[in-house]
């Protein structure tokens, strides 16, 4: 497919990729692509990322059930970066059971966790 | 300052940012910061990268006056993106002239220019 040509995949051939929720407009996660993940991802429309601990591919919601559902995915001036706006199945994006990942602000020189957890975890993964 | 130290940052020293409008919510670039660049982003109040390819701080608007003054900062739940609530000078956060970098959509397979020019850049730098 011809866009993937256009992306300047870096030397580990990867992108940067920010996940963003088509409704509250939430930041929900940043990961990274390789070229048949954000293939997979525009075929399957729902995000597939490159997992750089696991080393393999990483079907968002795999486990959790918290599938993004494609709704854009966009493409910076210097390509060295993709949004995808999703759909947010479950309205949690974050591991630990939070809308997004970014759930620590800082404040007066300290990271302090703002958000609340919305499902448990051990309910989230049940293996 | 401690909150630098709880970054983890990355073989060659950097953390991933992503900067958000605080008005539009819309997602403006993704950049790079080095601890320096952080440091001075909350001193200063003003979103200061890295630049890779010039080697060197990049304080966002030194140039185009587009300033980014930060309205909050939050990193996330693997400590390797910050996420910059901003507002931006100027509404303009793209060298192109453009509200935000991801100006390009990803239509039946193709990348399409989907957002207007807000001002041309030859106004912008004027050097």
């Amino acid at each position: 497919m011809s866009f993937l040509d256009e992306v300047p995949w870096n030397d580990a051939g990867l992108i940067a990729v920010v996940a963003q929720d088509s409704k509250s407009a939430r930041v929900l996660t940043v990961a990274w692509m390789n070229r048949e993940a954000l293939k997979e991802t525009v075929e399957r429309q729902e995000a597939v990322y490159w997992s750089r601990s696991r080393k393999r591919l990483w079907r968002k919601g795999e486990e959790s059930g918290h599938v993004q559902k494609i709704v854009e995915v966009r493409l910076d001036c210097d390509s060295d970066a993709v949004l995808l706006k999703v759909e947010q199945v479950g309205g949690i994006a974050c591991h630990t059971g939070r809308e997004s990942c970014f759930f620590r602000k800082l404040e007066h020189g300290r990271w302090v966790t703002s958000d609340p957890v919305l499902k448990d975890p051990s309910l989230i993964y049940k293996k």
